[in-house]
């Protein structure tokens, strides 16, 4: 018998990584130093607040004052002052009872989706749906009907032939490759007909859409008792950690039953306070949600003006199509090399397996700025 | 026809707190003061790092230097030359070739099972495993097995019994709850006899077994290429966030597949800088692990003097058992009043159903510490 020594148990892993090198999927960590070489269109700094200083000081006290880490669970140790602090401030900015902080945006997702779900009752959901939208569902072993894109009639369709009785409808808000927008008030109009709860991940539109409330205020949905709405705290906020807006009822029953709640960390306190921060910065320009906005209609504008396939943005993100992936990621490269860096979104990133250059509208953008990222990108792009 | 506003959708949430309520399982967000008012027993701060001005300064001067967040997902913008610096000292800590920064610990476990089984395999997996590697399961599709807890003929028997060819063997090194330790180095050997991978989550063993080196280490795995350990950054490291350690071939497949990584915004570089300074504190006293486990074993034997239920540590964590949830509550609510904090854990978070009190031994508390906490948590025993 011979010694065993575990060597080929994830040889499999060679093959996959061959297939996915000659589909052009292999992705490489580039480490950016601590000053920016590049112009960033590719980040979610939205509002270009996560190297404020008024977000960085409070994030850096934060540290200081309380610590470097949470401790534990939110159930145990890991809830602070700040947190609740936050809660509130999001709650109140949003237009909703109440609100809580998670981890992360994806663990935010994860737990609302599956404390409200489960086996026995109805996901309906747009197939453009983040991944973590999608990973909650398989989470809650609920039946999952998936609709066409943007599609209120099949949502509604999917909502009538249900044979469950408790049904939830999922989307994002702001669609996190092209920018486009879920139709939130005809899709909370289809619940409220068939008696769904409305989930909706505003990850892209909190601090983007409207005076930064969201897309829920933005749908005159604030403070709906069916609704609920999931973001992050990584983009428009600049920090990182998750959070959820509902009704004091669907709060308490994540702090009992979201597992992705009650088993992980609580948030890091200068992420708490950082967030905080950027969001008292938001509440004080109203007009800041607007400049992003603007900036990507621009955008948007120049590079159709030169030809390019360039989305509609109506909120901060741009979207550029580009005919194979191979071709998106050397046009990102080339980018880069000149002096401006995108994103380069290919399956599995992008759900209609279409890559894209994808840009990000930074509200801090000078027009100097747009005018070198117009210019580089066009004369990078593919012949 | 009605005009219909949605407001009795959630409905259902009223049912579903009444019972928890009943059953003593309402959980309740306590905030915590920035200044502690109590001695802590009940979070994961095992070496007293979170508050160690080496590691706030490091988070602190990361934050003002870096942005209060990473901006994107790590293969967009979120990766800083920090997150690579920690991934290098981290591997090379445990002795492993490579490691991998995830948003949190649970992240890291979702990320891993998920892109190393998949359906078409076999999961075995202890039956005390924490939530994050059972959530892992679900998310991957794979055909789970849950043996027995720590009982290594079962994994063998499952592994030899299996329909599929690939599988992986999935277990906690130190378990969460009662802080013992998984046969690690005897499931190796299962797993080598039966050509299957070993996934271990070390949450609760880096920075607390050996000199830190965590379990693997200690059960003679450090390196092995068909081993696949992950942590948390936020108990010993102080931090947030959480890594997978592995083979250069398993961290690229994790780069290229999973989907906890892809989709979800990098860690904020003060918590990837945190980490990193708490790391180097241990790198450089390699006595701090041996006084955790130290201070956990003096708590154990001089509880269990006292009458009570002790569990015996081989790590930092000591649980005491308490008939009942409402009673474990009670206790831990009696403990708190008078200044010192206790987790109390109570189902769902238990997986036996047998609610416990849980000492977190961290290893900066000092004699006088020790005998509060002893008197405290003995003189308001239910009767």
């Amino acid at each position: 018998m011979t010694l065993r020594t575990g060597s080929e148990v994830f040889d499999w892993l060679d093959t996959r990584a061959a297939a996915r090198a000659k589909a052009g999927l292999t992705r490489t960590l580039r480490p950016r130093p601590e000053t920016a070489t590049v112009l960033d269109l590719a980040g979610n700094d939205y509002l270009g607040l996560t190297r404020d200083p008024r977000v960085t000081t409070a994030a850096a006290e934060a540290a200081l004052a309380w610590g470097a880490g949470s401790t534990g669970s939110r159930l145990v140790t890991g809830t602070t002052d700040l947190h609740a602090e936050l809660e509130s401030e999001l709650a109140e900015f949003c237009g909703f009872p109440s609100a809580l902080v998670f981890a992360t945006g994806y663990a935010a997702n994860l737990g609302v989706i599956a404390a409200l779900s489960g086996p026995g009752t109805v996901l309906v959901t747009d197939e453009y749906n983040h991944a973590s939208l999608i990973d909650g569902g398989r989470l809650s072993r609920a039946e999952t009907v998936v609709v066409p894109h943007r599609d209120v009639e099949a949502f509604r369709a999917a909502l009538a032939g249900r044979t469950r009785k408790r049904a939830l409808v999922v989307t994002d808000s702001v669609f996190s490759v092209d920018g486009d927008l879920a139709p939130l008030a005809e899709l909370a109009s289809a619940c409220r007909d068939h008696g769904a709860g409305l989930v909706v991940d505003d990850a892209h539109g909190l601090g983007v859409l409207g005076a930064g409330e969201g897309a829920a205020a933005a749908a005159g949905l604030a403070g709906a008792p069916d609704v609920v709405v999931t973001t992050t705290l990584s983009k428009s906020l600049g920090a990182q950690g998750g959070a959820v807006m509902a009704s004091e009822r669907v709060i308490a029953h994540l702090v009992d039953t979201a597992r992705s709640f009650i088993f992980d960390t609580g948030l890091a306190p200068s992420a708490v306070a950082g967030a905080l921060a950027a969001l008292r910065v938001v509440r004080a320009d109203p007009l800041l949600p607007g400049r992003a906005r603007a900036v990507a209609r621009e955008l948007a504008q120049r590079l159709s003006a030169a030809g390019l396939q360039a989305s509609s943005p109506e909120a901060a993100v741009v979207s550029v199509r580009v005919p194979s992936p191979a071709q998106a990621l050397e046009w990102s490269q080339r980018c880069r090399a000149e002096g401006v860096a995108v994103g380069c979104f290919r399956p599995p990133s992008v759900p209609d397996r279409v890559s894209r250059l994808r840009l990000t509208a930074r509200a801090d953008l000078t027009p100097d700025d747009i005018t070198t990222a117009i210019d580089v990108i066009t004369r990078t792009a593919p012949a």
